[in-house]
């Protein structure tokens, strides 16, 4: 740098180059969706090896010295800088550190493994067989373990922080621990005395098929109702639904089974809780790393603020009961099914069982926390990978009351996570669930009369409250800090587990 | 460069950069497929940005100059390099010309003139407002003047033919003019001919509707029938019909008329000519310049090829007409309209008109050769663009006897080219369809009862012939040599004036 650079043309700079990252991660955004989408098979070697490519290329423009050196002197003179700006300047920092913190080699030596592991996976968990996948997750493990030294002491981390700090930046396992525990204390009689009461429910089930047509066209009138925005986005189908694309064009996504509809569409509607919130960042940065979205653990509280606490809730049912009547009606199907109360039944049916994917809200927790203690101890070498289908069955027997034993496919083998190391990412989704209750607990207080508006498909001042309080905050706060301002404090499981007794013992 | 970087080493290096190129355009080609077929309105502006973003940083990579160091001494080493290598390298080179024989200034410049101007005229065009237009256009042409200085001067080349070589390169307007001069002499009264001929054919129209989900199965249908890999690529629909994506996954698209299928079944078969081209390109070269489609004249000769050649011809309507009748056959349309020779009729109607992308296969010359005349006037200087309207109206009046006068929307505004400078582009429509019937011709001449293949819907040894011939080629020769090699001389006109003979009057 020379002398002559001002403070402010360091700022410009910097940017710039985050800037045009911005832009090479619209078209690998695009080309993801497209690869889970659109793409015929044939296409996928080639598209591979495009997407690694602007994948290297992101992480050499991030990551190079120059932007280092931009980034100290940033912050050094950050007092010329606007809060936002400094804000920017700090995410750039997170950013640069994520892409330097860990050697090219391990980076390499990992994407080889997970890899394979991941392709092996496919197969091997189909014929449920771990000792041959036994080996290859051992090595996706070992890497990730020295991913997680290298990274922990740039950072200034402990190695399992510094793996969940990729997802959610500024949290702690000794923050997280606490919260786990209460849960883990509070679900497993919770479920027992759920699931009694639920016998007694006389549940209506629809019948014969729903064709995928009326599902898509129910989904998006849904969507729109409750403020997707279609000149900004679209819903498609995939394997694995997901929410993808870029913040100016939101993709979604589905699958569809004709004779369940209810997966489908709660599906449609958690991810245009994503979504929105995508939709909903603030425009004046949506080009810097300020205007992203803040963590995996809010953006998932946002998916569940749609799903758990708005769509499967009875005024939402209310309000949606004759519209699903009217897109899905049909012969075989009895009148009081589409009723409010039945659809509530429906919705919220709890049953502990082996597959996170599957699991009801209630259950869903003990699964996340199950692989957060086991992710936990993989990485502080207090667990090999050969014991895990043991601790996996002790742990499934003791929160869920179900044996894993020798059912590996539906044991550890079944999420895709660990296959390729990303080892961090499970706490995110019940950080998510439980910032959701808080969140909606906060939003009740701040609106008169919000379940009415609610009931009657009025979504306009719940909208704003989210734009004004999560969406338009994009990272300018940090997680703790954000919640702070939403909620008026950090995260309390105590939102959760009311909202839990509310829903299911009231 | 080290002076101990060995000859191996440089030749290594300029494939490792010309790979990254192509990781690139893999990206920004799916990204334009996408936003002509799937993006929602609302993400245009931010695909605007990323897509000059790619091509920018395409544009870089490729123009460096150290790419030229390594491209002088490929040259000067030439001898230890095999033939596909040194072809290689010339097409290297060409891309390395096109990229650095124009100031930057200058690409900026042409780059808002051209947004500008093509976006006005969408407007303007349909308000038939020349009066505000020309100035625009005027800014346009006077840009397009001066790259084609600069580059000619960098490449040697006339100030039009450099144009020209953008998209034919190794082809002069010298060569053209003679060509284009015995079309023009035969083509006016030869219209006459077919006109007056096709007054006593008695035509059976179709009737009603053809659904569009009947449409699509149909060219889907033909698509696979005639080689399209639906491995590697798709159909979808798009406002103006194009084959784009990449050779190893290629979208072509239509747009569908429920009133008229034929216009969106040749169509869906011209582009499938283009297609075709791009799936048989070579595959150990696909990531190389030498491994890309030769020129726009070959590639509009294989769609050409597709469309006029095989599709609209007797044998292959016979072979068609049967699974016409059978995704398209409605209560309001005669019987007799489905058969063979009904068909052809019905896809080989001359009727000169105003408008070029409608024209017939007689006429469509002539709208090429009246825009190519002007376009070379326009960069000579020989024309201004005030007078555009007036030379218009009197090349219509002497070529197909129609007067365009006031008529701008249907006369010199018809056209998206010129609004962006793509000057040097039209003549390539015409010598795709001069390249097609000599191909299709040599192909005759080494298939044994090629026809009566066509007619049994068995494409395999035409399709070989093509891919050893032309596909398989890439740009492995300039083109004149790939049309020796295939056809045994360079383009001679005749055998499109031949073909139109046998077409529309035997």
């Amino acid at each position: 740098m020379t002398v002559q650079t001002s403070q402010s043309q360091v700022y410009s700079q910097l940017e710039n180059t985050f800037q045009q990252v911005y832009q090479l991660q619209h078209l690998s955004a695009i080309a993801h969706w497209d690869a889970a989408t659109m793409m015929p098979s044939g296409g996928n070697q080639a598209r591979g090896r495009a997407l690694a490519e602007i994948s290297g290329l992101i992480n050499q423009l991030i990551g190079s010295a120059q932007v280092g050196e931009w980034l100290q002197s940033a912050q050094e003179h950050s007092q010329e800088l606007s809060d936002w700006q400094q804000a920017n300047v700090r995410e750039m920092h997170r950013k640069w550190l994520n892409a330097t913190s860990i050697s090219n080699e391990l980076i390499k030596a990992k994407s080889i493994a997970g890899s394979r592991c991941e392709h092996a996976w496919r197969t091997y968990r189909s014929d449920n067989n771990w000792i041959d996948f036994q080996p290859l997750l051992q090595e996706v493990i070992q890497l990730t373990i020295e991913e997680s030294q290298q990274r922990g002491e740039a950072m200034g981390l402990k190695p399992y922080d510094a793996l969940l700090n990729l997802y959610e930046p500024g949290q702690l396992s000794s923050e997280i621990d606490p919260i786990f525990a209460k849960l883990k204390q509070f679900l497993p009689e919770f479920i027992h005395q759920v699931v009694a009461r639920q016998t007694h429910d006389s549940l209506i089930l629809p019948q014969g098929k729903f064709p995928v047509e009326q599902q898509k066209a129910l989904g998006c009138e849904l969507m729109k109702r409750v403020g997707f925005n279609f000149e900004h986005g679209r819903l498609d189908v995939s394997h694995h639904p997901f929410c993808g694309g870029v913040p100016e064009d939101v993709r979604i996504t589905t699958r569809y089974q004709e004779d369940d509809f209810s997966e489908s569409l709660m599906g449609v509607l958690h991810e245009t809780g994503h979504a929105k919130y995508e939709q909903g960042l603030p425009e004046d940065w949506l080009q810097q790393p300020v205007g992203e979205a803040r963590c995996m653990g809010i953006h998932e509280s946002q998916s569940l603020f749609q799903e758990m606490q708005i769509a499967r809730g009875k005024p939402f049912l209310q309000f949606a009961a004759p519209i699903l009547k009217k897109f899905l009606g049909n012969a075989e199907t009895p009148e009081q099914c589409w009723q409010a109360d039945n659809l509530f039944l429906l919705n919220n049916r709890v049953k502990p069982g082996f597959i996170r994917v599957n699991a009801d809200e209630v259950s869903y927790p003990l699964h996340v926390i199950l692989r957060y203690e086991i992710e936990k101890d993989l990485i502080n070498g207090q667990l090999k990978v050969a014991d895990l289908p043991e601790v996996w069955d002790q742990k499934m027997q003791t929160y869920l009351g179900l044996s894993s034993k020798d059912n590996y496919r539906d044991g550890c083998m079944q999420d895709i996570h660990w296959t390729d190391g990303s080892l961090g990412y499970f706490p995110t989704y019940t950080l998510g669930a439980m910032n959701a209750a808080q969140i909606f607990s906060a939003a009740r207080q701040a609106i008169n009369g919000l379940e009415q508006q609610i009931a009657k498909g009025d979504f306009s001042q719940l909208n704003q409250w989210q734009r004004d309080n999560i969406w338009s905050k994009g990272s300018f706060y940090r997680v703790n800090d954000l919640m702070r301002h939403a909620t008026g404090e950090t995260l309390n499981p105590d939102y959760f587990i009311n909202h839990l007794q509310q829903r299911f013992l009231s």
